[in-house]
């Protein structure tokens, strides 16, 4: 790859700014305050979401959208951080990317159902812009290292709105139930990432990079990520459940699979390396399957029994991604997934989406059709694939920043980094590469 | 002791797989989702807890859940980080623990009063699973850096299953009052690991361990769990007390309590070092020690002042410990106690056993009676002592895969662990030290 | 500044057991748990708060009182861990000043209507406590570093005392509405901590010190308090509004406000930098601006337009501070700004103070008038100024254990710290050089 200018003084200052002069200028004709006579069409994922709890307290959800909050920046932010010099990047990028993502996604969610021509703004609104966020920081996963600030607010723009139309599609007009996300959140961002990764194919990175690992302290900082992702998934699950039995439902059931699914990944992990250590790899992704993988019904009576059968599959199949597929994907394919976020989220989300299939064959929850429910997995896919492809050939244009290839997963590139004191007390070591790196 | 094999890659997977298919097995026979008509005989620690407050809303108490499982998970996982070169078992190996104990203690907690038949997810019933694993954990914290993840595993089922025994006889037979547990969980688990630690003693590590210390950062991630903790103490002492007053009492009277604890324990730690200055491992645990000494009378009416005064004396006694106890434990009684649990659990549970008793006796909650709290603290004692002996007598069987003296508190025995940066830029140093080892 | 000595072993554990020995017999005296029979007129900052919401359940406003408990512990706490070697006193010295602010700030916010005589504990009182411990830790940014913690237990001291002042006057006396405090805590914090820097000034650090600088991984402990600040920040906004829309709003406002904030923080903090790279200080500071200058208008009719208005303005307003005033304020005025508080709280808390005024002059809510707005915000800075510079005066005073110049910023002259690995590895570096001093 060419070693094109990564200095974005101009291009990024001014993209950002564009975007959020626009941003504000559409809140200023659209977004209003809930005055508490909303008719009730509220813009999320689940459209049976129609009771009169909210009217009486509009602020009762407000617990569980901090406890998405935190799953978005800290939770996501953090699990990327396990790479040794690219950690300001994963947790400081995914908060840009989010605080502008969501934005954007509150107001695209909520254009196909104007209230008096207006937006009104509800706790419930706020889960569903977090959501939309969610998608970019699974996609940006498959990126990490690879890509700039400016490609990824690009990124940002053209995945919600993607993601805006297929929900839109598969939950408001098909009436596809995906409390959870699996299809709509996780497959389609893993999807969408990997397509971007495909077209961005670095073949100067298919033998490694001396940045793409691991030390000691990144990898604990990673746990951070996980832990809170692991903790507050039943909240994911269940936000906009409907109140009562079923968000009860969506509680236990992501509970009980995320922790079957902890053993399955702890127990694959051992199992697959030769001397039977645990992988951090494993250990920091494979144990959030279970939440991915219970998403779609998560809500539907499928027992804490089936929610456990799902979490146990979903452990072992992400782990085995890890070890075997992803660097046949990688090798044969093109598709260098940084995260693995094809093994946390994209095989997870189908195999979401297909145990909704069955329980809806089951008649596990009223209302929910097999038919309905393929033809929501397959325009997730579909809206993924083709939506990342665009977006990937609008941010492969050679004008946005990108990293050389040997500046990859290296912050000092977009970052002012500061000299460590270990390294500036040796001589020519890591500190001064980097430093002569970052001048290229 | 001798060098026995530490690669686990046959045992682990097995044993992590069996313990869960038994699980879901039993899930499938015995547990369901709350449909709402409980008869009301929640089976955790306060048997008066039967308003109706949870039938208008079954998540209500979810807020009050997720800040337990945070303590849990975050809490008690990034405590035991402070070891410089043992923090992926301290994160890692504490999920692996508690996600598997979350669904054993879920089980035996609630077969002794089955509701036709069946156990009946609840909120309630998620927070006590949720406490029954802090049992483990203190245990954990005893023999921390000296013990196998496939003996962790055995303690987890074994511990779980006493606790659950001495549970259902001091509170719900005999009727003893522990809101906040300091009597059945904290006593109960630190005596119970110390009696695991006697019998696995090492007279290897009579002299230390190089290993056995921190780090500047990993001070610093401990220091995470350790807020967090003291963050959420309320929440862990009132999660499942009488919605009302009774609830009010125990989140205010553990406040009051922590952050009197805090002055005393800073106080103390510069007192007893004779420079007078900090020292990071008072200011990581004494720091608490309020939050367990509270936990028996914490909706007793004592007054935010005899909160305070709980509060003083646990910080006071736990620091003293720290410094002076603890190093005649280890040398004198063959316990070598890696977090100091005696300190954090041990005596400031058996001074809230005791408080919980004075409280009685001046008739500080109805129906509580001296009597009644004394036989609660000396039975949860005995079950620990006795349990933790036998359990220590099943972990010291030689096929576990623990590890050799010298190769205690090392992550790289069961963890693939990356080379650091630094580490490697310099010759033969710590890394080449720990990967020989880890060779072994 | 000649070299007092910092040996603090009997000043330290004395003030502060006295401390808190006066805080018990106080609370023996005043403070009891809430009846229910409170006569509802709350001691904070918004003296509408009088609906019977709280009456139904004591501990509704607890998720919110948690939210702002990790703003202060975790928040404030580790945002200030970005120095290379000061953080365990950033997060260990937080913890000690906001243990006791929390107690001393509920006693005199309290004081000045006491109901039958007594302090009536409620979850209310516990955020107003938290909050006047806020103050406290945005001044200790200030001075982060070149203070003992005998000087910072006084500072707590006087300026909680100073603060419910300035609190009883410009809310309970005057009635001004300051929801979130951009007045009288932010502005308020930071112009008592810049007057105590400015008494405090070290001409011996005018060229700056070898450890007034980040590492990477304090980089990354810092953005774990960055990232929950901005996360929690509509909790702290909207904790005490009033029940139903002007809670809602204060949400919704400041959720915007902080979403805007970030991208402006990042777009101006590329702008600056001559390589257009992002600087961690601006994005781990003021991308939080937004949510302070939102403050006193949050429950205000500004609506979603107007929050991102203002939230763009302080991100741009922040981010230019840390570059241009910063380094002037300390070269002309003798200002020596650790943290860059004036960035973070300063400026904007007077620019929320000035939206306030205007919103009042604009009708956005009821009963505010742009006088008494004005002389809130005058008040707040008058007592911050006069409280400031006699506080340091007393701090000044030679005998509190205060560090040398060159002693500044390094954790071992009041603590036991580690001697890390790879230093250790080394030959005379780093290690000892801080050693060195440590003895000094």
């Amino acid at each position: 790859m060419p070693a094109y200018s990564t200095n974005i003084r101009l291009k990024f200052p001014i993209l950002a700014l564009i975007l959020e002069l626009v941003t504000i200028l559409l809140y200023a004709l659209f977004v209003v305050y809930d005055d508490g006579k909303t008719s009730h069409h509220e813009g999320g994922h689940d459209k049976d979401n129609s009771t009169d709890h909210h009217e009486e307290n509009p602020v009762a959800l407000y617990p569980m959208f901090q406890d998405v909050h935190v799953m978005i920046f800290i939770g996501f932010g953090f699990l990327m951080t396990f790479l040794k010099r690219y950690g300001f990047s994963s947790v400081g990028i995914n908060l840009l990317l989010a605080a502008f993502g969501l934005q954007w996604g509150l107001l695209l969610q909520n254009i196909w159902h104007l209230d008096d021509g207006k937006i009104k703004l509800s706790i419930e609104k706020m889960i569903n812009a977090d959501f939309s966020t969610a998608t970019v920081l699974i996609s940006f996963g498959a990126v990490l290292g690879k890509t700039s600030p400016v490609q990824l607010l690009i990124m940002t723009l053209l995945e919600i709105t993607t993601f805006c139309l297929n929900e839109h599609l598969a939950v408001g007009v098909l009436g596809a139930s995906d409390v959870g996300a699996s299809m709509t959140i996780h497959a389609f961002g893993a999807y969408f990432g990997l397509a971007v990764a495909r077209v961005l194919y670095r073949p100067g990175l298919r033998n490694g990079h001396d940045n793409e690992g691991s030390v000691y302290h990144s990898d604990l900082f990673a746990m951070i990520g996980t832990v809170y992702l692991w903790m507050f998934w039943p909240s994911f699950n269940s936000a906009i459940a409907e109140p009562g039995t079923p968000q009860l439902m969506a509680i236990t059931n992501t509970y009980f699979s995320l922790a079957a699914c902890a053993l399955a990944a702890y127990a694959m992990s051992s199992l697959v390396e030769h001397k039977g250590k645990l992988d951090m790899v494993h250990i920091q992704n494979a144990t959030l399957a279970g939440g991915v993988a219970v998403g779609t019904c998560a809500d539907m009576n499928i027992g804490p029994f089936g929610a456990m059968v799902i979490g146990v599959t979903a452990g072992v199949i992400s782990t085995l991604g890890f070890k075997f597929l992803s660097p046949i994907l990688a090798s044969n394919l093109g598709i260098q997934d940084t995260c693995g976020v094809h093994n946390l989220h994209g095989m997870p989300g189908i195999l979401g989406g297909l145990a909704g299939i069955l329980a809806a064959l089951l008649g596990r929850k009223e209302h929910v059709t097999p038919g309905i429910q393929a033809a929501a997995l397959a325009s997730s896919l579909g809206f993924a694939l083709v939506g990342g492809a665009i977006t990937g050939l609008i941010m492969k244009l050679p004008f946005w920043g990108q990293p050389a290839d040997q500046n990859c997963f290296d912050d000092s590139i977009y970052w002012e980094v500061p000299e460590d004191e270990e390294e500036a007390g040796e001589s020519l070591t890591q500190a001064d590469h980097s430093k002569n790196k970052a001048e290229a």
